[in-house]
């Protein structure tokens, strides 16, 4: 049964997309967690426990690039778990391979040029551009979906 | 076999309410970016570049209606997408329509009133109750999911 | 069709753990509200309206144990999503049951560790440690998917 899921081309299309945007979405933890070590950056007291009391504050506190990492994590968050979802629904309506191919490449490449222009600070409009692009994929798969399956 | 799935009445109203659900919560960002806009309170220096130096200290603050606007986008994630991983799987145990679509309508009647409540600050317990009537179908749901599966 | 894929051993053992795992993301978020509420330490205005003005003030504060509570829960999303998606796919690619059982059960532990290592703020490494054990177990679900099913 799992493995008749795995025959169809659309539904494994989807699976190799969405490992792979939700293994960018992971690699943003490892930028936070470099930057927090790089800069010394900590938000816990257990993470500088080993420090003396005086260079403990120093190292609670916030930092631009660490926000930044954040914010960019933030976004994925709330921009990739709407696509998986609403992707795997739409694989599982039947569209077009061609069709489905377009929206799932058009969303990873959006989303890997989105961290890079967050993460670099790259000048507007790249960030809000490729932000733009991801939703208009979600929201034009959603589209598909609802205009194929209506149960309310 | 995607056909197949999208066969059963119970996952097809599934995949309706799960992507009005998901759709819903994109459109909090919107209203972020809306009140980033208009109130003028952005977060990355790249935003307010074609600003003067001065303009840009204005420009890079916090403002109460976009951090309402942040919060209620947070509570959706938080539980928005349970809702949507236990409500797949539960979908999948074969449960009866009647009982699912129940599930499914008052969660998101709910949770478009949660936003509501949020984003007006209406007095409580409008918030609170959208809120706690949210958590406690997803925890239906579950308890439906481990009383007729449990793998440990 | 829904009792079909609901046949399968792996996927059963999948449905039992990100059910676990996902109720104990959403037990986090009663712990942030206890905290809240015996803190005294509220974000929005209407939570707090029955007070006099000055009590108001006093209440709308951020508190260490709320923060670090809500840390706590931005960690599962940023960890327990990831590994929900990608352990769905994986469990569809059809692995051994003990191989998949053993990542299963890996997860969760490592997350439930996690979640009292960050709340009671146990020494370092202890919670850098689930941690990394938690985004190890996805990624080796990911390599399986990717080794297994590759179209792009």
């Amino acid at each position: 049964m799992a493995a008749t899921l795995m025959d169809d081309e659309v539904f494994k299309a989807f699976t190799t997309y969405a490992t792979v945007v939700i293994l960018k979405m992971m690699l943003v933890a490892f930028i936070t967690a470099y930057f927090r070590i790089t800069r010394g950056a900590f938000m816990n007291e257990e993470d500088v426990s080993r420090k003396s009391a005086e260079e403990k504050k120093k190292f609670l506190r916030t930092d631009p690039d660490v926000e930044r990492a954040r914010r960019c994590h933030q976004n994925d968050l709330e921009n990739i778990v709407p696509f998986v979802v609403v992707g795997l629904l739409y694989a599982l309506t039947g569209p077009e391979l061609s069709c489905a191919l377009l929206h799932f490449r058009v969303f990873a490449g959006a989303r890997i040029f989105h961290t890079v222009a967050y993460i670099a600070a790259l000048p507007q409009p790249c960030r809000g551009l490729s932000w733009v692009v991801g939703m208009f994929v979600t929201f034009s798969m959603a589209y598909g979906i609802l205009s194929t399956i209506l149960v309310l």
